[in-house]
């Protein structure tokens, strides 16, 4: 088998043979095909697609180049939930205390946020002392412990795929369902879960902006984790408006901790009860979403759920403090508000332009290797539908740094759409998939 | 500008102004573009396509990169022709003694044989001592001295044509008319020359098997060197059997000489003195093509082609005697006939499995690091439309080694249709573009 005739398979819209994916990927992976082969089998891949079993045998083959965990040590079932990605997104720090209070172990595999998205990593790590980057044995010993913990991906865990997505990124390779799919899945297949959960999200903050995009990527990543003996579940949830009030890395945590106590906005509080509803049904903690959906509830209601997230900080090395005390996370120095120039109705975010406006301003990343300012951060005052009268404050920036502000300002500003008519409501969870 | 938005460009099917084609190739060039960028770009490209302009901007952002050679101590015109290969196709051996004897400078830059084609540079090189890597001082000195120099592609010349050309080979990108038009005419046009012939091959021993994109890729040749003040035409011309009698190193210089005697197939001599008409023609040396033909004709009756091929072989250090003793070329030790299995007319040939033949038994390369054996040859004794008898010789393998000999045998065999009724007859000459 060659390299060169397996690309040109491809490039003539070809479906591979599992034998033809794992010779690519085992091939990059011992670096015996180099990356100019790969890039132009990914741009081929990109063109003209991949089937269904194509998409399999790759998740596989990226699954196998590492190391897969398995936690024999646990008595009861392993859960997680995957989001695909959007602004304001901080339902893991919700939803892993909540679901471990509840008795189940999450061993939860995570990452940094690039462009416009958030990562969990990253908001986490606004937390004073908090350290994502564990050994495997003590991601082992604090699961073991407290039924929940967070770290970044390993090295031993599917390295052909990191190795894959970092050409991906610099090749223009990446918006394609079926990479997409493969990349995830491989990382949470290797995770040692019996049930996975997925958000994915749709909307113009999300990657797949189509609904018809999230819902063939739900589609495929459900039906790849059913092929491998997982139980499996997707949400398409609206990602047409940032998710609760707040975007940004320290004003996250402190949101998230806002649910925990039984306060904070209501559409981030809704999903994340209702993605842990779906863990303990998945999880078999529970005999159906309902009784899920109560649980979920009365964990909070009973500060079980925060007690379980001041554990988890602890043992990772966090200032569990914060709980209590966000003045020990870090702050922004300045704060300016962006007003509405219109009277009517909020109708329409670009919700991505939030995301680069918090990236430009120092919270978030704009190249691998920037580092993130947590303190930075966004405050929406509207959500869709919302009468606006003009002067009303739309978004409030925390900032340090004006050097990007101006132009932050003006990105904000021109992302918001002010109809004279409310637009027709829009669900949060817009379809569930495999279930 | 950065090369990762320009691969989205064209993997969204955008098209590219001048400024981004000389950003992506002076980039790459200087070595800040890297391999795996290009490649991904290269497969984009060619399930994208190129634009006419972009093919233009591609052309001259590659005959830049380099330096472009300009004669202004040669007082006539410098005309040459160029061939898109075949198997057997060996008029440049015939036509540029041909031309110089008629008084105009040929100054040719070609090319090595790969895969089921042969290169002139090697069939030179079958003659002893024939040097075919002069400097660009002594490529000077033989064009001053006999009119006529040939030589393989310098580190000067198109330097980022010879990058990029390494790296399609290995990527599956290489058989898009856009490129191939962009790669050929960047040498060409960096040779000094007025005007240019171009022989296009189609049919099933061609690169472009189908004659609508050889008919395309002819166009885009010829408009692409008018644009940039050339006089130029392509002859698109059959491929749907070798060109000659023979094909091979040492048996394709014995026929070019056969010709230039005045004898030899009349297909290669028919083409041979049409494509040398058509250089007359397009140099200003004769007022019409008609009386083209005439000079070409009398040159070789005249014997002054044949003296100055002795000239030129002479001045570029090879052994002359050849000219009249052709024991002196490398010969293969052995021979065997491929034989008729049926009676009838000989329909069809799969032309390229003759090629490929032919490498197999070390008369070609299949890598690029591969020694040419120039001894090994085949001789084909029919022509399509030629009655055949069972057990009528088709084609006799000279060879050295009988490692692959029934593979090969087996191959050739496998590349004739004997039919009960002759097929229709096709032109030599199927279309001339540009005049």
């Amino acid at each position: 088998m060659r390299a060169v005739d397996l690309i040109r398979k491809k490039r003539d819209a070809g479906e591979h043979s599992r034998e033809e994916i794992n010779f690519l990927i085992s091939g990059y992976t011992r670096e015996e095909i180099p990356d100019y082969q790969m890039s132009a089998w990914l741009m081929a891949t990109w063109i003209r697609g991949l089937s269904r079993p194509e998409i399999a045998a790759l998740t596989e083959a990226m699954l196998h180049s590492g190391e897969v965990v398995t936690f024999p040590e646990l008595p009861g079932k392993k859960v997680d939930k995957h989001s695909t990605g959007g602004v304001g997104d901080k339902t893991s720090l919700i939803l892993a205390p909540i679901v471990a209070a509840g008795g189940l172990s999450v061993p939860m595999i995570s990452g940094r946020g690039l462009g416009h998205t958030g990562g969990t990593l990253d908001k986490l790590e606004a937390i004073p002392g908090f350290n994502t980057a564990l050994t495997l044995a003590d991601f082992r010993r604090v699961l073991k412990e407290c039924g929940m913990a967070l770290i970044g991906q390993t090295a031993e865990i599917a390295p052909a795929d990191k190795k894959v997505y970092a050409l991906r990124d610099v090749t223009s390779t990446v918006e394609n369902v079926g990479l997409i799919c493969a990349s995830i899945m491989s990382k949470k297949l290797a995770e040692g879960i019996d049930a996975l959960v997925l958000d994915v999200k749709t909307g113009s903050g999300a990657f797949m902006q189509k609904e018809e995009d999230s819902l063939r990527l739900a589609e495929l990543m459900v039906e790849t984790a059913q092929r491998m003996g997982k139980k499996a579940v997707a949400l398409i949830t609206d990602m047409d408006q940032p998710l609760g009030r707040f975007a940004g890395h320290s004003h996250e945590v402190m949101e998230s901790l806002e649910v925990l106590k039984g306060r904070g906005a209501a559409d981030l509080r809704d999903l994340s009860i209702e993605l842990s509803a779906w863990m303990f049904y998945l999880g078999e903690r529970t005999k159906s979403v309902e009784e899920g959906r109560v649980l979920a509830q009365k964990l909070v209601a009973s500060g079980e759920a925060l007690g379980k997230f001041r554990q988890g900080i602890a043992l990772q090395g966090g200032d569990a403090r914060v709980v209590e005390d966000y003045s020990r996370l870090p702050q922004a120095k300045n704060c300016v508000e962006v007003k509405s120039s219109a009277n009517g109705f909020l109708a329409v975010t670009n919700c991505m332009e939030f995301g680069v406006a918090l990236a430009m301003l120092g919270g978030g990343r704009e190249k691998k290797e920037d580092k993130i300012d947590p303190g930075v951060g966004l405050e929406f005052h509207k959500r869709i539908g919302d009468r606006v009268t003009a002067g009303d404050a739309l978004v409030t920036i925390y900032y340090n740094s004006d050097a990007k502000l101006a132009e932050a300002k003006q990105l904000i500003a021109g992302a918001f759409s002010i109809a004279t008519q409310p637009p027709p409501a829009k669900k949060l969870i817009r379809r569930i998939i495999g279930a």
